[in-house]
């Protein structure tokens, strides 16, 4: 399965709100999240365009590896994710076993995310608010696909995001604004 | 924590039941075990002495790290190991995580295991009876320990191994064994 996103940064959230009020979405109640990301030991993942992280959303954790973005516009990519044992509620467990083979934690990512889902097309759209921790507000779209969908997926989350008003598209990732963020700090 | 464990090739497997037979232990049902071993991307585990494979027992997988033996006699290392989550039974996602990091799967060991305890000087050794695939018939000796007790650990599998009299200790893995094994073939 491949994963559909688009991201955008929200500088206007009362007027997003009304516009998803209007359409009769909810917004689910706010959830912090902490993605811990890794360098790989000998791929330079800035360089592959691939990330590796550990996920922890309350008592749960979930390691997760995106291969490179396939598309310019949305960030369509492979995307494998696993939840790790109860018995590992914080990843830490498993955060020591990259570390013994190699992998360095490069930075954390922390944010607050209100969910919702949107209807569009008869397929049913992810949607995310998320107030990210030294990087600012953004609204996510989403929409898993196989490889046959993945045009129309593309025009749905394209087309969703026009009759939202949502802005220009934002490419980097979290993680790539953090440390953008703190490299311009650093060199001030 | 640190695994001290010992291993010795069994030539008399009926000898060896009924010296255990008359310290009054009990040996567990067969069970199978499937160890998939992998390459790291970028280090030569042959080389550094470390491991990694997924095992699988019934329903249930566990990926295990082996960092290199630090004791010539017992195989003593650190490990670590995690349960994968039950939606993972048979280890296929994790395996794939692997794969796209880069960690190439080696060989399989296959093996029925046959499980057992004896207590010696007030602790809990764990024992197995295993029969591999393509290697031969084993019988390994094993006690947990910290870093304080090792020493102590190290005694206490010895002196069973010779109370039971097992053979000459064997240091390679079933891995390394297999693999020889195939090498022969393949020179023949």
């Amino acid at each position: 399965m491949f994963e559909v996103e688009q991201k955008h940064r929200v500088d206007d959230e009362r007027s997003l709100l009304e516009r998803l009020a209007e359409r009769g979405v909810e917004i689910g109640p706010p959830v912090q999240q902490s993605d811990r990301y890794f360098a790989h030991p000998c791929r330079d993942f800035s360089q592959t365009d691939e990330a590796l992280r550990i996920r922890t959303v309350g008592e749960k954790s979930f390691v997760t590896f995106k291969g490179p973005k396939i598309d310019k516009t949305t960030k369509t990519r492979r995307e494998i994710e696993l939840p790790l044992d109860t018995g590992d509620a914080d990843g830490t467990k498993f955060g020591e076993l990259l570390h013994e083979l190699g992998f360095r934690q490069v930075a954390v990512v922390r944010k607050r995310r209100r969910s919702f889902h949107v209807s569009e097309k008869r397929h049913r759209v992810e949607g995310a608010l998320d107030t990210v921790e030294r990087v600012g507000e953004f609204a996510e779209l989403e929409l898993m696909s196989d490889q046959a969908g993945l045009d129309e997926a593309k025009r749905i989350i394209s087309s969703l995001a026009s009759e939202l008003e949502l802005g220009p598209v934002e490419r980097r990732s979290y993680l790539e604004m953090l440390l953008e963020n703190i490299a311009k700090l650093a060199s001030n």
